[in-house]
């Protein structure tokens, strides 16, 4: 049974998608961001770093006992490779999924989550909106480039680098961004978006701020 | 034989870090990023994001021909993985390794990099250095509890997480940076400063700009 301690954002939707996707058995528990209870004392034993998803694998056979990890794409690779799914063993295709991993975590939510702080100031600066806003276009425009010629974000496969992506994404509008500037990534979207596993994560990590 | 495109850059000198450990020869090919060679067609045919580094794995006897991979941590998962060093094969250090790997591109990367942007502004706004110095002293303050428990930041073997966190916490006095309050991180960057193969890289890495 695993456990994910989450809250209704970008980074945690990805571990509920990954564990639906994977038919696997967990249990999502709220931490309340709005309260800060990412920074108590006893989350920060789980992740220093405070800050959600923690994901708890109370089934590990290890001698350390139960595996505790934090960053949602860490999770990800872990879940992974634990259920021989959405990763590729090797070859070039694999080397791709941790590229746009990587690719995600330092270039497309960074540039999200400034866009979102920046959106969510009470009189934002016009200049830093606008600064903020072309770079979500930039990073966007490199993954239009790549879903041109394929149709998941690492290659033909859908991959845990679809996840990672999706999760912010699916904030899109949030902070002011359109697709409407990049078909191919409008068309991926959609296409993640219908996916059974997607629907349902969303739904239990929405649920989560009520 | 291993190809780098790369500059003196904190994500560039990771990658011959991770070379040199590993005894593996490779080839500097220095991508000027004053005169943006970054942006040329040329280089973006590799890497449509326009960063630097680039690695080319001409040895690999894929059926799709060269390894073409960009961003650096996804570069160190490849040589660890094609190597069987800095990277245990499975089990809780695995997970630790990843989840470092994430936090360096998405915590500690970024924080690095807006307070060089800060720094290399003409006037920096006192307010926007003292913000961005501020997260710099968090994300160290992390690493400083880890490294209090452990001689390496995902446990006590040597892994490519250090070599990525060393990346970038090798330019902290470029940044205004002070390690002073960080006693174990500090000792650690002293410890990996010293490594035959880290001083080796990092002659070679700023030998790119002459």
């Amino acid at each position: 049974m695993f456990e994910v301690l989450a809250f209704a954002t970008p980074n945690s939707v990805k571990v509920p998608i990954a564990l639906e996707e994977m038919g696997l058995d967990y249990k999502l528990v709220p931490v309340n961001l709005r309260q800060g209870e990412q920074k108590t004392e006893a989350f920060r034993a789980l992740n220093s770093n405070a800050k959600v998803p923690v994901l708890i694998d109370r089934s590990s056979k290890l001698a350390e006992g139960d595996v505790v990890i934090s960053e949602s794409a860490a999770i990800l690779v872990y879940l992974a490779e634990k259920t021989g799914q959405f990763l590729p063993k090797d070859g070039a295709h694999r080397g791709k999924v941790f590229e746009q991993l990587f690719f995600h975590a330092s270039g497309l939510s960074p540039a999200f989550l400034q866009a979102f702080l920046v959106t969510m100031q009470s009189s934002p600066q016009p200049e830093a909106k606008a600064r903020a806003l072309a770079e979500v276009d930039r990073v966007l425009g490199v993954l239009e480039h790549g879903l041109k010629h394929h149709r998941y974000v690492a290659g033909d496969a859908y991959s845990i680098a679809d996840i990672a992506h999706f999760g912010w994404m699916w904030r899109h509008q949030a902070i002011g961004a359109s697709l409407d500037k990049f078909p191919s990534v409008a068309h991926w979207y959609d296409d993640i978006s219908a996916r059974p596993a997607v629907v349902t994560a969303i739904a239990k990590t929405q649920a989560l701020v009520q």
